[in-house]
């Protein structure tokens, strides 16, 4: 990337009348350079069966190139025509026998060679006109693509094949893996394999949404192998990757293997949604954005992000400028709103973009317009930030797959592996010590100091070995509870819990229970006057070497609830409770201070500080105020304050408004 | 109508044992003159495919016409015979693909011409046995009559047959208006068209809904006709109009336009129930009889409400009388419990009528008793009772449809509709200002001082022009949010909002934002020391000549949130909130004081007093105690009270029961 | 019975690896010496349609055998292979016309032939090769069998059939009992009959559900026929009743009665999991066993309890014990924990055994292991204990289900027929007065001084007559609310409420209202100082000849809501309204001290004492301290404390640990 990329998501065709000359002009007002286009709109381009008409797009594609802008286009696959879904009903995914009715965008059958058929087939037109042009500077295949739970009967077959070919026809070790003489589930002939649609066997679930996640990955090495044909070498291919839904991006995507899926691309895109207002705090940009980075080890793009969004995130004045910088600070080199204009009918009508219904300047767009002159003014000195960590998270599709069915309910609850995750993320964040996110395939544990683990319920036996070797050199871990407790197959281990990890950790439970109004006793005084309160969740430790940090307070006293423990070279930390915000805020302290890992600027949220080595060799740092008050911060270093090109010194007490983002260029 | 009727459904199929002359009897102890029969009961007159047997309704008319009982007759539509079921399974309506089982009624679909062709067949066996009796006074067409969700195959093929119809086959110019380019969903040959049941376009749910409530004025029309083959000059044809149903008659009927189905009727008649006990207000019977008079500009019928009903609306002393008379005041001109007996078997067994299960007299009954009296002696005084309002409400089904979708659930929240109309209506209630209730096909706005527009989400232009007229020349608007902002089509407008009225309201927005915790700031010293909490919703409002009753307090200070305006020779005021009840009653006084609208007797709720002109020109005010409280009423006329037949005078102090009521003729 | 049983479920086949003799040692260290198996392992014994593998059970047999354990064999029938599944999708049991998936186990239709077919041959097959087996000392047939809803169309046509035949073919008859009239309901040709499934008809849908328990006992029978065709006259045949579930046992199973279904068995055996921890009180094992034990009047089995389980129950220190003697108390001869060791895959991997996932020995085992010791060395003293009530409980299917439906949702509210048994039963259970459990068809009124009758709603007219004699000659009654109120076609009865009863309750009411804020008004001095507050549902009773013991407060306080009347030589008392556990508690008092019923040792919950007399003719008094708290007892007898074989006096002051057990024999 040669400049930072300031865009938003353009749809001309949905616009109530031709009024693309003056959008231009007002996008180039607001400093936008990018556009990205044509990820919804397969029926205008294809009207009906091979009959097609790029019409639109090459007048957008033109408008774009003379006025000098430049163009992502999206692959139109992610919604497709009405013909084809009464031509082919069979296109459209089936959940559970139950066929999805027309309408909806993300409802096709991803393995369905129909739909994929006609997908190429309007790929490799579009591919053929757009890659001649020199502003479209790259592709994204498909959208937020995920398996839409396809378990179709030729998906059966496929797993069915998948499992077979795995277990090179083994029927006995598959039946012994996945435990299926329980309940006379037990399968003695591959004909006789039923759909796993009614299973109630955990290891057969989990394997299938394994398999599935296995199908987006292969989705979208098919898109980007048609789409690489075409392209030319210096246009990219990324997509966009989404989260975990809560109304807003909560966590890990549970149905998408980012980390698999992503080889295919040149560059990671991700789609960021959050809430603002009074409840903006950089969180979830922060993790989604840690997470997009680490997947390649390099600067992410910001695909999608709000600009009014609803009426709950409508932003506060300041907030729009803080977001966007946000981004930048985790590692972005483009951030692109959704969308530039607010949608007249259907079913988005709400979701706003930079502009409102009248197309006319509103105070967010000013806002934007400020945004777009320091983009500018700055993107030689903040692009392609490089970002260190000396922490990083382990995060595992399967485990939170397992943690998530019905079946855990009597476990820590169900869906809670990404408040597991959260909740240990954000207090890292909050006490501005930058992570790294990363799975068990792609981590380089001895890159980082400290591995934080949460839940890793599921795990071969080959990388807990690693993390006790990591250990054993002299690496730290964070563990959390339900730690190694199944092997790959969602199989629980036969010896005491958790198992492998016991070693490092110094500590085993055979018995964990419901808190049923038990606290947390202090045994370290590292929680004193700490709401000790826990939930859900509460291993009863027995420590073999390990220090107790804390206890039960009463009919379990005689359990450890969070130990330390020293091992090799290195030291671990085990979390053996549902403990709340504040415990685990004083743990993460605790354990920072112990392995010497400073707080950025030494402050704490609501002031955030990130930093990255730009490409002259410079830190820059960006100080955000999360908060409605105004709050001093004292400067550690000399430098710049970019926003207003002004000197600062060490010690300087600099003010920030509310929702404000200072940026301090260092001087070594 | 010559006389007040006052009645009850009586099944006398359902009874147990045949006892209609002890029936008849107790009946007219208590005064009841006209009976309800015969709509639920086809399986009892057709008891094989082409087998009549209309004994029972026989022998039921000869008893009730040797004892000189009216009677209305229902066709026995509504719930059809097993053997209908068995034979033809797709009468049974269909929803999203999935068919209705047998059991309840309700569950046909309107559209089948088998079920049409079995209807019309008992329906003229009926009417050539009942047309000769002298006393049945009139019929009811079928019961209750919704579409019940209909979206069969057939229903889809008429719905398209519809639009392009509407659109001579104008593909383009429907993509357009629907904004169907969207996700993919453009029709591009009216073959494609799908089914609408998985759409995701507003526009398109919209359209479909108003097709739907189309197809049932076409059904009723159907029955209309046939009906009046057959039934002579004397006899009129009714129907029994329901309303949202939240346990009780909430507010508008999505599913059915009264106003256009009402056409093909003599009279209105409709069904209310509604809490009792330390929860009866009125307010129900009150919006529900002021809409079924305003459809016609006449009397009407309640053709079903109350009487022990369930246990929680069994009513305290006194409510029986006060509701029964609630109607009348209203302007109703029959009053029929629901129903006689209890019903011993089924579904509605805890659904009680004027009789328990053991047919004694009960206190409840013994209620009736007086009522019934009084019935009978004032009826030459209280019947064809005059209402004038000034006041109207314009309330509309496409604009309940588009609001209570789930796409728009960023904007005010799903089926809100008439918790706006409601709590703006209650306010007028509770300040005793009478309203009619009209739409905007209907509605004759210079009848009116002041119209009252509740989320007239979708408009055509012609009719905000027309509002904007009416105030130019000295009318009255008061407008809530989300006013004026699409056109027919569910598109919203491209100029700033709320668009054509802008100009009228003298203020306009381009952004709303969820309150969060924002509150009203007071500018005009109507909200003093009143709780000025929002919910849900906040237009800001940028006042363009309008003056500022109310704006916000923190973080949206510089825009405005209630506004008000002189246009021309009228006044228009704008709510941009979902404002709290209390500042909606102090902005109706206010607005009430500013034209001059004065209270009835200038109390306020819980005594809640309405007038009328009877026959001999004399007016006639009903004075209710809606309370637990023994309350005194000062008189501010001369005349008679009805009940003791006493004169009163000019300053009285009246007092009321608890649930007590007082009707007063005025002495000009 | 010679010996207590102490048992486990064990699962070889679900063993990760074999360590049977490891398992066997550990069991009888711990004094376990029976075993549960086969009951769910089909898919491991036949692995093909018709190749049976009995490897695996004899196995396990010829170990236990060679151990001198005991073994009890389950027919497998409850969870099915997959090969069944596969070529033959119709014996997956149909609700409402969705047929289930293939996964979970009782999922089958208990009435297809092709299921019964294959069941009966496998079942064949195992009685072969087991019946031989010394140590098989009896036969578990299916295992906690319901009916899973079956709705299919063979069922449709057996109700059919089964109406047919009930009514000779009086359709007119039919029509009339069941009130069809009601919305066109009427069946005027058995070929019209509808599918029950949507119907809204409440005596149907109660026919249907007492059609469906049927099944249940037919289909037990079935099983039973062919179980006694093989085993040995000293091998006992029982089932697995279990009960209402929500989330632990909670009340009367509405899907089975217990009463006809057990007459096909040898002992009855039954399943009890209930709250622990804090929450442990023993009322749900309590209730479970009296009706147990009710049902033949014999002692029974505890087929299953828990051990770890779940979190939120793994029992505190101490509970184990307390519990597994509380089953003892209440007369059952054998508990079997389920199950042995933890399930390493699918469903209930957190529904954990006495071992954890390691198999390892752990505090709960540990305390096992003290149970087994005391039941070896007091089996002589404890088995085979004679259990006299004076009190019985009337529960009925029929009413319960009645009670449970959707259109009875004006009354006391859906599903509430257990919280009121409930609530009655647990005000005896913690007032120490043992009581029995029966239907109205399997009671001896005259063997009791009280009966008590929850909500018998429905019920034909001989059983109330019976009570009223029963009354008249010197029994006493304690009816609730609902009594009495239908014939047993759930058709309200015509005359006064509750009808038949009202002679010997010397009451009647016709009104019924909700609450709404009103309180019980003590007309007594019985309900002083009490919360009074009443929920969902008040009478308004009319004394005819009763005292009433309390009236309401306010709107209805003309009426009475609790009375007492003499009737003969008996009493009777009525709870006219749904009120809280202290008035009911106080209730129960009053009616105890009525009739000279004594607490056990004077004593109230959380001390809970039950008796029974041993094959020595020694009465064993268990003395159950159910709380955190050190509790004193003063004993009322001499004896010895068998615990520690100590003897105690009169007087002496006993101390009770926390959830703390003493074994008294008296020395008479």
């Amino acid at each position: 990337m040669k400049q930072l990329l300031y865009g938003v998501a353009y749809y001309f065709e949905y616009l109530p009348y031709d009024r693309i000359n003056k959008d231009i002009e007002m996008m180039q007002i607001a400093g936008i350079n990018v556009v990205r286009i044509g990820e919804s709109t397969w029926s205008t381009y294809e009207p009906q069966d091979g009959q097609f008409n790029f019409s639109k797009l090459t007048y957008v594609l033109d408008k774009m190139q003379a006025a000098g802008m430049n163009v992502i286009v999206g692959t139109p696959t992610y919604a497709f025509p009405t013909w084809l879904a009464k031509k082919y009903p069979e296109v459209l995914v089936e959940n559970d026998g139950q066929r999805k009715p027309y309408g909806a965008r993300q409802i096709m059958d991803i393995t369905s060679p129909i739909y994929r058929y006609y997908a190429e087939r309007i790929i490799r037109h579009m591919m053929a006109i757009t890659a001649k042009y020199d502003n479209v500077i790259g592709y994204q295949i498909d959208n937020e693509t995920k398996h839409y739970g396809t378990s179709s009967e030729n998906v059966q077959r496929g797993f069915v094949e998948y499992i077979k070919n795995k277990y090179n026809g083994d029927l006995d070790q598959f039946n012994y893996d996945f435990g299926l003489d329980y309940w006379s589930n037990r399968i003695n002939a591959w004909e006789d394999f039923p759909s796993v649609s009614g299973t109630i066997n955990g290891s057969l679930a989990g394997e299938f949404s394994k398999y599935q996640r296995q199908l987006v990955t292969d989705y979208l090495i098919w898109q980007a192998r048609i789409v690489n044909e075409y392209k030319h070498r210096n246009q990219f291919i990324t997509h966009n990757f989404d989260f975990e839904w809560r109304g807003f991006s909560y966590g890990i995507q549970p149905n998408v293997n980012h980390f698999a899926a992503a080889k295919c691309l040149d560059v990671v895109g991700i789609d960021v949604y959050h809430p603002a207002q009074r409840q903006l705090t950089g969180a979830e940009l922060s993790f989604a954005g840690d997470e997009a980075r680490s997947i390649k080890m390099q600067n992410y793009l910001v695909m999608e992000t709000q600009a009014q969004a609803f009426k709950n995130w409508t932003p506060y004045p300041g907030q729009l400028y803080q977001m966007t910088f946000s981004h930048v600070a985790t590692g972005a080199n483009m951030v692109e709103y959704w969308h530039w204009h607010s949608i007249h009918n259907s079913f988005e009508t709400y979701w706003k973009g930079l502009l409102s219904h009248d197309f006319a300047p509103n105070p967010v767009y000013n806002e934007a317009k400020k945004v777009g002159q320091d983009f500018q003014r700055l993107s030689p000195k903040l692009i392609n930030l490089k970002i260190n960590s000396r922490v990083a998270f382990v995060v595992d599709n399967e485990s939170l797959t397992a943690t998530s069915s019905n079946w855990m309910e009597f476990g820590i609850g169900k869906d809670k592996y990404n408040d597991v995750f959260r909740r240990l993320y954000d207090a890292f964040y909050r006490h501005n010590i930058r992570t790294d996110i990363l799975n068990p395939s792609t981590i380089d544990l001895d890159h980082y100091d400290l591995i934080v683990v949460p839940m890793l319920y599921v795990s071969d036996d080959a990388f807990l070995w690693k993390l006790n070797t990591y250990v054993q050199n002299g690496g730290h871990v964070l563990y959390t509870f339900k730690n190694g407790v199944t092997d790959q197959h969602v199989k629980v281990r036969t010896c005491q819990q958790p198992g492998i990890i016991s070693e490092a950790i110094g500590a085993h439970y055979e018995m964990f229970v419901d808190p049923n109004g038990e606290k947390l006793a202090d045994r370290s005084g590292i929680f004193k006057r700490v709401d000790t309160t826990i939930d859900q969740w509460a291993e009863l430790l027995v420590s073999d070497s390990a220090k107790v940090l804390a206890g039960y307070d009463n009919h379990w006293k005689d359990y450890a609830a969070i130990t330390e423990n020293r091992f090799g070279q290195g030291m671990t930390w085990y979390l053996g409770c549902w403990a709340n915000v504040e415990v685990i805020e004083r743990l993460v302290e605790h354990i920072c201070h112990r392995i010497d890992l400073q707080s950025n600027y030494g402050v704490h949220f609501p002031i955030i500080v990130k930093s990255g080595i730009n490409e002259f060799g410079h830190q820059i740092d960006f100080i955000f105020n999360y908060s409605d008050q105004v709050t001093i911060v004292k400067l550690p270093v000399n430098g710049t304050e970019l926003r207003a090109n002004q000197p600062v010194k060490e010690n300087d007490q600099i003010k920030l408004s509310p929702w404000d983002v200072k940026i301090i260029e260092r001087q070594e």
